[in-house]
Formats: C-alpha cells, sequence, structure tokens
C-alpha cells in the first residue's frame, strides 16, 4: 500500500475534527491560529541514503531535505531538532564531531539553529528531523488551477546522477564524478524564494521523489491533467555532456528524486513577475508545461511533438 | 558516553547564539516569543518496548510517555506527529487498525489529535513521537532551592513490576498480573495537574528513568543534594502485596523508569496549597524528601534512619 493510501485509510479520521489548518495530505502541519508550521521526516540508512560512510555529508542531504518542505511552501525554516537512532560505530567520537560541523555550516547557510532531539540505541541507523517555522500563510497542495503554467527552480537529474556514480552504476571523469556527488549530498536549496513564491504560486512541491511523482502528488486530490514539454525542463550543461557521452536519456533522470527544487504552478498572468524575480535573485526559474482539466489525460510530449512514455515514475514508499 | 555528556559535547555549541529559550538539557524546547513548547522521543523495539505483539498497547504507552514531557513542565499537549519506521508486518493492515484504534482512545482521553507524520520501510520497527503545546510559560530543570520539599504524584514501581511479569521474572495472581501489566503499557498521567502546577513548583520532571535518576536530572547542573525518606515513597496497595509475598525489595521498583509520574519541588510555604490541590483533583500528591545544599551528601535514609545503597539508579541511554 502507498504511503499516502496507508495515512488516508487509517489516520486521516484521526486529524478530522480539529480546527487547525491539518492536512495530512500535504508535505507540512499548519496551525493558522498559531502560524507554525512543521515538517517531519525520517531517514533510515539503506532506504534514504546509501551508507554513513561520510556522516558529514549524509547530514548536510537530511538537513537539506527537511527544511526543504517548509521552503517550498513559502515558509523560512526557523528550528530543527534531530532524533538519531543508531549504534556506537554511528554515533563514534570522530563522527559526531563531523556530524556536528556539518550542522554548524548548515546553521550558518539557512540561518537555522538546533533545538533539541534524542538519540536512541539501535542496531539500524535512522534519523528523524523536525523542522519548525513561522508563516501566516503557506501555499497548499492541491490548489493549482486549469490553464496554469508549471514552473520549476534550478536544474533536474544532477542529484540521481550523482546517486548512480556513488553506486557505481555510471563511470566518467574525475571532475564529473565530484560535481554529481556534490549535487546529491548537497543539493541547492532555493531558499531565495521563500517570501518571495507566497505572493505568485497557486500550489508548490517539493521534488524529492521525481519530476512526475511529485507533480501527480501536488495535483492528485483535484484529478487535473498535465503536459510537460521535455525540451523545457531544465537539466544542467555538465549533466546534458553525461547524457550525451554515456548515451543516456533524460526522462529516466528528471523522473528521479532527491533534487529538492521547488515545483509550482501559477496564473499565466504572473509570468513577468515570475521572469523578474528569477533575475533580480538570480535563480533559475523555467515553465515546463501546463495544467489541463480533468477529460484531457496527462503526457510529456518530445521535441516532435511525441508522446513519452514513463517507465520509472519515480519513489513511492511502499507498505 | 551518557546521552546527556554526548549533547553538551558536541550539539550544545549549535544552539547558544539564539534568543529562543533553549535549554537542550530540558525535556522540552520553549520557545518563548511563539509560546511554543515541543517534545520528541524515540522508541526503538527491543529497547523501549520489548516486542510488537500487542500494537495497540504500545502505541499508548509511547502517546503516554511522549504527552508526559509536556505535562509535567505544566503545558497541556495539543497535537502530535507520528513517525514510524518498520515493516510490512509491523505496518499490517491489522496491525494499522489496531493502532488507529488506540490514537483515536488516547485522543479522546488527553484532548489531542494527531497532525502528520511519516511511515518509512526498515527492518527495525521504532517511532518518533513530537509533542507541541503552547503555554506563556514552563517549569524548567536545574530551579531547585535549598530546603525545598521533593513530591511525587501518584505511586511509583507498578510499571517496572508490570514489565518484570511481561518479561516472565515475576510470577503472581491473574488478578495482580493483569493490573502491573495495564500500569506498564497505561500509566496514568497527571494531567489534571497541568495548569495548576505551575503556580507552585520550582523545578519539575516526568519519572520515565527512575526516581533518583531523574531526581538527579532535575538538579545535576545546580549540584545541590538530596534526602529522600524511603517510607514516604508512594507505591501502590498492590505493589505492597506483592513486595511482601515475594519478599522483593521496595527500592529496586522505585528506582525504576516507566512510571511518568511528576517529581517536582516547592518551597515549604506552598504545603497547603498542593495539599488542597491535589484534594480539589482527587490526585495523590506525596512529600518524598528535602533538597539540601551542596556541602551534603544526597541520601536516602530508611525506617529506622539507616542510609540506603542504591545499586541500580535507572535507566541511562548509553553511547
Amino acid at each position: 500500500m502507498h504511503e499516502f493510501e496507508l495515512i488516508k485509510k487509517y489516520f486521516l479520521n484521526l486529524s478530522k475534527n480539529n480546527k487547525s489548518s491539518l492536512n495530512l495530505n500535504d508535505d507540512v502541519f499548519f496551525d493558522k491560529s498559531k502560524q507554525l508550521v512543521v515538517s517531519i521526516d525520517t531517514y533510515v540508512e539503506g532506504v534514504h541514503f546509501i551508507d554513513f560512510k561520510k556522516p558529514e555529508l549524509v547530514i548536510k542531504k537530511i538537513i537539506r531535505s527537511s527544511i526543504s518542505d517548509l521552503i517550498c511552501k513559502g515558509v523560512k525554516p526557523k528550528y530543527y531538532f534531530i532524533s538519531g537512532s543508531g549504534n556506537n560505530k554511528s554515533f563514534s567520537s570522530k563522527n559526531l564531531g563531523k556530524i556536528s560541523k556539518s550542522l554548524k555550516q548548515e546553521q550558518k547557510k539557512y540561518k537555522i539553529f538546533l533545538s533539541g532531539g534524542d538519540t536512541v540505541w539501535s542496531k539500524k541507523l535512522s534519523f528523524t528531523i523536525t523542522t519548525v517555522g513561522f508563516s501566516k500563510k503557506i501555499i497548499f497542495r492541491n490548489n493549482a488551477k486549469v490553464n496554469d503554467d508549471i514552473y520549476v527552480t534550478g536544474t533536474l537529474g544532477d542529484s540521481y546522477a550523482g546517486l548512480e556514480i556513488l553506486k557505481k552504476n555510471i563511470n566518467t571523469s574525475k571532475m564529473l564524478k565530484n560535481y554529481f556527488k556534490k549535487k546529491y549530498y548537497q543539493p541547492n536549496l532555493c531558499i531565495e524564494l521563500t517570501k518571495k513564491i507566497l505572493s505568485f504560486a497557486n500550489t508548490s512541491i517539493d521534488i524529492s521523489d521525481g519530476l512526475i511523482t511529485d507533480l501527480e502528488k501536488l495535483i492528485n486530490k483535484q484529478k487535473l491533467s498535465y503536459r510537460l514539454s521535455l525540451n523545457s525542463i531544465p537539466i544542467s550543461a555538465n549533466l546534458t555532456k553525461l547524457l550525451f557521452t554515456k548515451k543516456l536519456n533524460k526522462v529516466s533522470f528528471i523522473s528521479q528524486g532527491d533534487d529538492y527544487q521547488i515545483l509550482f504552478t501559477a496564473d499565466p498572468s504572473k509570468s513577468r513577475i515570475i521572469s523578474k524575480t528569477a533575475k533580480s535573485l538570480s535563480i533559475k526559474i523555467s515553465k515546463i508545461g501546463k495544467i489541463c482539466n480533468r477529460s484531457q489525460k496527462s503526457e510529456i510530449i518530445d521535441q516532435k511533438q511525441k508522446k513519452i512514455a514513463l517507465k520509472y515514475k519515480g519513489f513511492y514508499h511502499n507498505f
């Protein structure tokens, strides 16, 4: 059973009768009366990160993935909590020193601070990160309008290329290897957009599970369809190079997750302000498609206006 | 390394330069400017609960243990988040149904509601519970005064008796077995005291790791000492019976944890209001000792004014 169905079946009834703007189907919890926004994520070794050989990098990835949930909703993360389960080896003095140093760097970069947590003994290593922010409003899921433009920040696919390199499924030059591995462990979050995005996005999500999966999650309750132009989906110059030299398929890279870019929709009238914002903040925001009505079928169109079939939609937490 | 030392060495520096009333050494995080109180705890199968044969009971224990952290600080829990890591067996439809039903009962009993969470796949079962409440003030740790009386709510040791019965280390009548097992899985939280305790307690903690361990945690930064009277430490009529028939030692039962009663200190002038509060709320509050100054040695005195040595102080999370 997918995580979404599981929540719906067993837990949605536990949150119905409260006055807060709760949405178990959203990425975050929003208590409007208290202006409180909370996001919680658990990361398990072997599932969400390969291993713990580089704790200083794993911890950066985990923190960025967690605060990304707030950032994509237009909320500045303020503080975070870490609960770590692991053994003596994972939490050796050496590793804790590395973790602490990395956290300090992330705190400086994103202006967040550690507020507490818990450490427990477990054979299996996992972390649960709680991120807290405050905001009068947030951008909800399932609020797209028919004819909205679909946008994405930054570029997609670099993180997956990094993962494939780490798994030794792709071999390339040392320079490219380092570039992609860095993108996997330290994705660039679009934190500059946090406050601005509230003024133009109708609905938003961060791309953690893959472009298509996250787009479908974004509008699944609305049952709208979408039309994406493969050509417009932004990838880095380095990924273009890698795809070309290795004869790899663009679709399979942009459909994977872990990029933590922001996917949002906006009314066509916002097109100019979005371009201006991107320019003034020196960030990349690309228009990649359109929201269509229920009667149409979702599709991805290539350069020759041909429909593309998607074998692998992205990452699901299966139960 | 003890959890406390670990936090101090590696993580305290990450939280220094913020304006919130943060205290990584306390049970909860308190953001005074936002009146926000947060507590996070992780529970691992085989460490914090024996097994998952009775998910409906395990989940109750976990929830109560979590909200207890707020209650003992004088804060009403408002909502909670669950992050569960486990496999298909632990999160089978049957188990999820049982968990959902139990959560519903706890929500009704403690007027809390589920606000979100996360489920991830892992061989090892664990839960991280985040509890949120709102309060203008909280009772901090390390705020005892010399000559304060030491108080405890309810009775101690029943939960440990339940654990020993579940582990088959103690055999007794079916009636007593059921009584203690219930106390282990469903400890009675003193939620009635939440708002009142702010008016008389100087410092407080919930007894999760054991009376002595938690008392020492409560005042460890003050380096004060204490004098406890073993005779005054409250145990239930059923535990008195069990100890008598099995020739068991009272000290070893009250030094174990998992009772989730509130341990607090108060100025002797508050004695009357505390008695009145206990009476009006129909709860048991017992005076069990005194806070003494640094030059004295902490001690527990039995009926004959003899000092008692403590072999086992309680539960530490060792790393």
